[in-house]
């Protein structure tokens, strides 16, 4: 496995970060509309459970992710990216693993994140990270998933993972 | 003051709610593309302080809003919709007034919203409820806007309400 890349640089997010991270990742994302799903209340109000990935001074990437306010033990993970020339090095496992300690630190034990069933890249990734798939009806590739979760035709994966006491 | 709806019940969000909200929500705002700044997670995990309105079964309105995770002591209300024939009998101000005694249960002293400065209504409604706007630049009217606040071009007029103690 990569070691981790200690060029780069895993910090909190501030409200300051907002305007870079949505003007790059509609770009980050092949040109998809992404801004509207990233609303700035995360960068304002979930700050000590987000994080910025930085390269010298640029962003190299960002977790937004929090602690579930009514499931009491139990942190979510809403959107990661990563800039296309860094990806490939292990920095999504790096802002993960840096999201479970924090979740870890708040008092929560396990960890939701849920993607679209095309993205195999994403399924792969959150299996190699620990996550489970949770049950649903067989979709591509006889992967699981809820059927329209997030509107209709919007099928979505399910994981969970649950965090070992210190260890990811 | 209009007395409140007593047709007109609310109730905690679930989970089960996210589909009805967003199938009407595009509608609500006139056609607009809403839908994409409402995702599930917080139908999922903030169900202690988002709130439905129903009368007779049907969906009435909504509140969707949180108690910040970073700021200790400070709510947020992201997402409020009411339907267009119950709008102008106090419905909007019996959510906010839900919310807040939720915010006031979670240990909130201050409540934070925002809107567009081109939605007049909206910011008469907050100034009846009880918001001061945050300082700002001179926008429409003479209120004060963050310019630039959620993107290019975006600008927030940016609400502030201290809850007192038992009354609101």
């Amino acid at each position: 496995m990569a070691k981790p890349d200690t060029g780069v640089r895993i910090r909190p997010i501030s409200p300051a970060d907002y305007l870079t991270v949505i003007s790059v990742i509609d770009a980050w994302w092949g040109g998809r509309r992404m801004a509207d799903m990233l609303p700035r209340l995360f960068f304002e109000h979930f700050t000590d459970t987000s994080f910025a990935a930085e390269r010298d001074g640029g962003l190299a990437g960002f977790l937004v992710g929090f602690r579930s306010q009514s499931r009491p033990g139990e942190a979510y993970i809403h959107f990661v990216g990563v800039h296309p020339g860094e990806r490939g090095h292990g920095l999504g496992r790096q802002l993960y693993e840096r999201f479970f300690e924090a979740a870890r630190a708040g008092g929560c034990d396990r960890v939701r994140a849920v993607t679209s069933p095309v993205n195999r890249g994403s399924v792969a990734f959150h299996r190699r990270m620990g996550f489970g798939i949770e049950p649903g009806e067989a979709g591509p590739d006889g992967i699981a998933v809820a059927a329209g979760y997030d509107g209709e035709g919007q099928d979505r994966v399910r994981f969970l993972k649950y965090l070992a006491d210190g260890g990811s």
